[in-house]
């Protein structure tokens, strides 16, 4: 039977689901929740329903092309970012992918539905999960499609922008196209030093893929988007699937999310401190702990500690990152939360590890 | 560059998008609009958007699953039928699909970006555009899907059970799928006497298309489902895209929906009505009009009018269906609406035709 792999699936369990205290840890969510804005957009657009929505998504993209300072024609809207990936995987038809080990479950899944076969670029502890410029080796006449993540998703770290270059160039000659996912660049203090978007003009082989999901805490309500300059992929990408994948309430709360330039600070703002905080915290109580540069940390800890067990029990979810390609049973993922938030999680975690670790110490 | 096939783009226009009066005739909804509860229903959704949506719809196919007295496990739910659509034959994989002619033209659209060849099943007028006995010549071993839709669009008719339970016992014989839109059969009087879903249970080959979209009158929110035994075509749906395409608004939105039984028999009532009333007066004007068991009617009239154009100029569009494969210039597809409209519709054309239509006869 199919099974789900990813976090935020509070809906699996009822008393997680009807539990207005549940703190769920395991999806990286904007902790100061959906824009006031957002929400008003959201409710005013419901009785616009009684249409069909924009199959072009003009005045989103429009919108999105000014904040880009990049033509409307460079930017294609889905129902997620999932969606966006699967519709660019379905319309390249790679035979061969190269993804990171570990990172992000669905471009693996994308690109095997769509017939590919996958090769890993597998990133090292030691190193902490770096990519480096190994993977320029791996990347090969035979590859059909890269796909980056960066922020790489579940290690929170950022590949530098000299060797993306470099990875850009390489996939450039051998005329391989480069997707790079950067869903939680938007969480990234200084982001224009990392970032490809201005490489996207000349460089038609590029796709970045974005989303509106984490940064403005509206992932019920599925918008994503990619950025590319060729058009002949971006026929594809309308014709690949159905027309009408953006509703009339996504396509209402993106352009409303658009004005919320101060929330975007202000998130980034709070991200940093309690980042920061969780950090400390969790290295104090003696757990490992790797950098992140995005909203959520990876740490490392007993691997046969049952975490996620124990803390459904005080009504918290985390993710276990066991089922990632490259990390095995004791690595977990934790979003950063508001201060009163992660508090209550390093306090609970903090009494588990002193009253419940040592029975499971061999 | 991509083109829009479809009815119900009230947005290439800013003219029309703008504009209270507009009359869409052009895509099919249902003229009560969003029921009250639905509406509510959207609304208090909006804050459970922070969370990720159920990636298995579990409350809503669990209601689906009551409403037509077949296990959860045979529910599955998409963003609009049309995501649906894409993700069954996507999952399916055939070399060659049989469709009617004309028909929904997005059948062919999805079976040709899996890399299908398409055969036709050609309908002709002479016999209202009926499906004959002669479909199952056409179906033969080299077939690896056939796709019905029933009632038709853009026609309105009906195929008779008889035939279609021979369509699927033949299909059966020769191990083919058989998809069957029934999305338009919720505006059907007597729609227990042609609907296959009774014959799921014991034909794993059949697959039942559905929407909410049309009689809930919610194109704007995007909720569609299909209905099969089938358990390994079923993890296939659910592998062969995103997990979460079904956002919490629409899934909210389904759950409220399916109490509004009155609202079901209320909008069959004024459907009977409204279209009896449309095809007398349409014909009355001296119009070509076949009938109908949906909630639209196709028309047929000079060639050269531009229909389109000149209803414009009075806010109301309708649907030019000269881009249907099997159908030419001078067929139109028009929506029932209420009585008001209805009748402001039938003036409008009553004036053209009489003080327009002689500059366009040769």
């Amino acid at each position: 039977m199919y099974q789900y792999v990813h976090g935020g699936d509070i809906y699996s369990d009822p008393s997680l689901n009807k539990n207005k205290d549940l703190l769920d840890y395991s999806a990286n969510i904007n902790p100061l929740g959906i824009p006031v804005g957002v929400r008003h957009a959201l409710k005013d657009a419901v009785a616009g329903c009684v249409n069909y929505p924009d199959p072009f998504c003009r005045e989103l993209r429009d919108r999105l092309s000014r904040c880009f300072s990049l033509p409307a024609e460079m930017v294609y809207c889905g129902n997620g970012a999932a969606d966006v990936l699967f519709r660019i995987i379905t319309a390249l038809k790679p035979k061969r992918t190269l993804v990171l080990a570990p990172t992000f479950a669905d471009y693996e899944k994308a690109a095997l539905a769509a017939g590919s076969k996958m090769d890993y670029f597998t990133l090292k502890e030691d190193n902490e999960f770096a990519v480096t410029p190994e993977i320029l080796k791996s990347i090969t006449k035979r590859t059909e499609l890269v796909v980056l993540c960066n922020p790489n998703n579940p290690t929170g770290k950022l590949m530098n922008k000299e060797l993306l270059l470099k990875v850009l160039r390489h996939c450039e000659e051998l005329h391989i196209p480069l997707l790079v996912d950067e869903c939680f660049m938007d969480f990234v203090q200084d982001q224009d030093n990392y970032t490809l978007i201005d490489q996207l003009a000349g460089h038609p082989g590029l796709i970045i893929l974005k989303a509106f999901t984490k940064i403005f805490a509206i992932p019920g309500v599925r918008l994503g988007f990619c950025l590319t300059s060729d058009t002949v992929m971006m026929d594809k990408l309308y014709a690949c699937g159905q027309d009408w994948n953006v509703s009339v309430l996504a396509q209402a709360a993106g352009v409303a999310a658009l004005d919320e330039k101060d929330f975007l600070v202000e998130t980034r703002e709070l991200i940093a401190i309690e980042k920061a905080y969780l950090i400390t915290q969790l290295r104090l109580i003696g757990l490992k702990v790797f950098e992140s540069a995005a909203n959520y940390i990876l740490i490392k800890t007993l691997h046969n500690y049952p975490w996620p067990q124990k803390l459904k029990r005080h009504h918290i979810m985390i993710r276990d990152c066991s089922n990632y390609r490259g990390l095995s049973p004791g690595y977990y993922r934790i979003a950063v939360k508001t201060r009163r938030d992660n508090r209550k999680l390093v306090k609970i975690m903090k009494e588990l590890v002193k009253h419940d670790f040592f029975n499971y110490i061999n």
